[in-house]
């Protein structure tokens, strides 16, 4: 494991000092596994790590998932709770009363309410502007597992090119793409979008048993994870010569994406980013077919910060990871969309995504 | 679709009124495709359908998800918001001043804090309670899915007697179970454990890459899913011939696991059906290594109301679907589970599943 969770566990000390809160709560996403190691599952049973300003880290576990924890000596120590338990009160009890908590985003709302109840004199708060604080500045290490999902991805996207789309479905396709994945350097598959003909219009549209055919568009977004980190890429693919007009949106977009990255550097916000892209699609007469920001940041979680989006005025810095991905969306026709992930350098952006931006014409 | 939304709806409001709660506010989770078929993404931008004891019921989805939800006029309207918009904001407006508001309990936590911050007037509270009273008795149109669930399983663990484990790891073992249950009636793949040698004493083990060889028990615990309900069946294999202890603790679990079923009738308690099974693995000297629950409850949720455990009163009534699933965990050796789902009717346990509960020597 090459990561020092018992310094990560100091910076998050520091986070909580800095906020003048007593203790961080951690359950469900990527914070847990950022400072321990462990992840939670996504079940009834809590589990939750307890991060006192001082004194020991405790990771509350159902106990029969206690065998499933890695332990990290002078990291942490566990406290697993039987069946019969209320591991809402072990928690309670581990932070005691005080002023100020912060809980992770992704907890479900029955622990925060049950905790609220159990502990009236303390105030909960997100622990979002902590986790930022500790995770949006990637280190080498962390930029070296995105490169290598990254290339996982562009693999991928080169083999997609000899493959045959006509006569199979949506998830058929979005099957191969999970399998030629942890086949080419993923240890899991993140998420495999595939949206043929006007689906390709519905941005997070759910792979289906829509049938590829000649003459169809294809939208493909995925990723997996190495280590613990994610890729994420678009590409476009046409079954069959795309019409010129298919090939004048495509242009834009991939303009648009060219426009943006070369905005990244440090200093400049993230909003100036989306801008840089929205700019080039406004212009085209397409603004309104732009619906979602240009991008998010990656990490150990999918979507973190930074937002690439207008109203954000946080300035990029160098080390900070994030998609850059605009589309053109026509109900009823198709959509567009090219993604790659960046990395902000002293230097501008360095692309995590290196497989071609142009539409690959496929059978 | 076979589920009348609008009826479902009804319901929901009436246990609104019966807990004299004004409005229930659901997002993650089984609740809201219960309620609407449409199913959130567990994603940073917040889906949440808010129903009013009175008046429409509106989905507030992420404008680029938006083309992902299939309408179903009159039952509920769609508030798309846009990027630059605060969604938490668009709920709290629609929720209004109100006493009294139930959340799902998977409700990301940052959502929850960001609306008792906006709508400080308003008590929240976890709507388990509710969720239970919809869900808890399935209907025939659901039995059938689950029944069609657990028939998929039970193809798969038929299979699985002819499936050569020596020289595979059990991460490759648990992708072909994946693929198997897609080939043979599952939908999607719930989740696949594989647990070989003594990585079976960890009832939630991840399959990794330990190589599975002569002598290894395994542990497969798996479930796909139909129509959206869950499949949960638990079946032990052995690459050659096991001990005669391996036998004898696998006995004891199948006598449990028997004794369990037999329980189940109406008007028992939950926790009688675990004192069923637990009775018979202490009686046998084992009962500190039996660590869990004897089960839970499964419908679109693959761990929901009731939960068969001790301290749980609840009586079962026809039309309740559950696990039934006794097990004994030996650290550094092996371990034993076997589970299969029942729903409780007039007469008894009715099993979805029913693949053979010896052990099955494999290669």
């Amino acid at each position: 494991m090459p990561f020092d969770f018992a310094a990560r566990i100091e910076r998050a000390r520091r986070e909580l000092t800095a906020r003048n809160a007593d203790a961080l709560l951690i359950s469900l996403g990527s914070d847990l596994p950022y400072l321990t190691g462990y992840t939670a599952m996504p079940l009834e049973r809590l589990t939750m790590a307890v991060v006192p300003r001082r004194g020991d880290v405790v990771l509350v576990v159902p106990e029969l998932e206690a065998p499933r924890v890695e332990p990290q000596p002078g990291v942490f120590r566990i406290r697993a709770w039987s069946e019969t338990e209320d591991p809402v009160a072990v928690v309670a009890g581990l932070v005691g009363k005080v002023d100020r908590a912060m809980i992770g985003d992704q907890t479900w709302a029955v622990f925060v309410l049950a905790l609220q109840r159990m502990l009236p004199g303390t105030e909960f708060h997100s622990a979002r502007p902590l986790s930022e604080a500790l995770r949006i500045i990637k280190d080498a290490a962390e930029i070296e597992l995105l490169r290598r999902a990254g290339a996982s991805a562009d693999i991928v996207a080169g083999l997609l090119a000899d493959y045959t789309f006509a006569g199979k479905t949506e998830l058929e396709v979005s099957r191969d793409v999970g399998v030629l994945l942890e086949a080419n350097g993923s240890d899991t598959v993140a998420f495999t979008i595939v949206a043929a003909g006007s689906n390709g219009a519905s941005p997070h549209h759910e792979p289906g048993a829509r049938a590829i055919g000649n003459g169809d568009p294809i939208v493909i977004d995925f990723g997996g994870k190495v280590g613990g980190y994610s890729a994420d890429t678009t590409r476009m693919f046409h079954v069959g010569e795309p019409s010129d007009r298919y090939r004048q949106i495509h242009d834009i977009v991939l303009e648009a994406q060219r426009a943006a990255v070369a905005a990244v550097r440090p200093g400049v916000s993230a909003e100036s980013v989306d801008a840089a892209a929205r700019d080039v699609i406004t212009a085209a007469g397409y603004g309104a077919h732009f619906i979602h920001r240009t991008g998010h940041g990656i990490g150990m979680d999918g979507h973190e910060d930074p937002y690439i989006v207008a109203g954000n005025l946080q300035e990029l810095r160098p080390g900070m990871a994030f998609s850059i991905e605009p589309g053109i969306y026509l109900p009823g026709e198709f959509g567009v969309r090219i993604e790659d992930i960046v990395v902000c350098t002293d230097e501008g952006a360095e692309r995590m995504n290196r497989s071609p931006r142009s539409v690959t014409v496929v059978d």
